[in-house]
């Protein structure tokens, strides 16, 4: 089991702009804020979605497209480093206007309609993905 | 992107009351132990459920009544301030005896078979929702 | 409203080994580091999964087995005392390659693929699991 202990917080309640890339939001602001460590929990809504399902005996992500509008039932995941710079992976779960849910990794072209994140920052021993051969997956080692 | 930085804590481990109506609920405890800034999230189980989905082109809500009794896989929104008293907003992932998951804006109407809830309390500038013509919603603004 | 104040942190950032079981990892790690109080959230990918639906009228759980390889959108949960031992407790969302969600209550035989979890410790008075002859559940009373 890998396992790091860590301080908790302070937090940043995040609320991206309408319109803008949720991700890419995400990825810029712990860039420009040098968080280097974080957990993120959000809910909210979107205009599209993009999300992607890893084929593990491949070891290839298959995109899937969802070209409507969708709330945002809930997205969670972190911030660590890769390569010396943080990155955020997040997963992600949406509803359509039957209540039907959608999940996934969340990817690039993903548009928020309105979102309210938590970014909890944690402090300790630096948290690094490296490539696994393994899983074919930068992950944590 | 909107920014505001919080601390965090302490918590709460909330149980509502077998039967009670859990949106309804929590609101009740963030008004009468003054929580004004707060993140929750949750699991359990309902005995039903009623959801919501917004419609972004015609800024109306559709409501989702599930008659059913469902597993909470999980729910996860926050606490902030509209016209100065505070506001919990909530969604929620259920899941059916086929597995089959649900998700939305939860509502009142819902009514719990036992949840196991933690809503940690953040302290920091006030977060205050107002009416944004653009989106036809009260977001943090 | 069962209701229990904690402060909160240190957090441990954890990782089961590929092919590991998921919730047993988790039990083993809180008994060996005497978690008593805890709150877990976590994404990642599984390449199989057992989860349960609590039949609600007839007191049973229904165990429903996912043998594919699925994203987990996300998992959340608790760590509380049953019986003086702690106890892991914990939901999931999971996610197949056509984005369809599925949830419910996580069971012994979900094994990791890779997993990113946090670990948010708690510290207040004990919260207990009991049997409760309304819900056939060990619940927080």
């Amino acid at each position: 089991m890998f396992d790091v202990q860590a301080s908790i917080g302070p937090a940043h309640i995040l609320k991206p702009d309408f319109g803008s890339d949720l991700l890419q939001e995400l990825q810029k602001y712990v860039l420009a804020k040098n968080v280097n460590l974080a957990w993120i929990s959000g809910v909210g809504a979107v205009s599209k979605a993009v999300i992607r399902y890893y084929d593990q005996p491949k070891k290839e992500w298959i995109e899937l497209r969802l070209d409507k509008r969708l709330e945002v039932a809930g997205m969670w995941g972190n911030v660590s480093l890769l390569n010396g710079e943080p990155i955020v992976h997040v997963h992600i779960v949406l509803a359509d206007e039957t209540g039907h849910a959608h999940g996934g990794h969340l990817a690039d072209g993903t548009l928020v309609f309105n979102m309210e994140i938590l970014m909890t920052t944690l402090t300790g021993p630096p948290v690094i993905r490296k490539m696994d051969p393994q899983t074919g997956l930068t992950i944590w080692r």
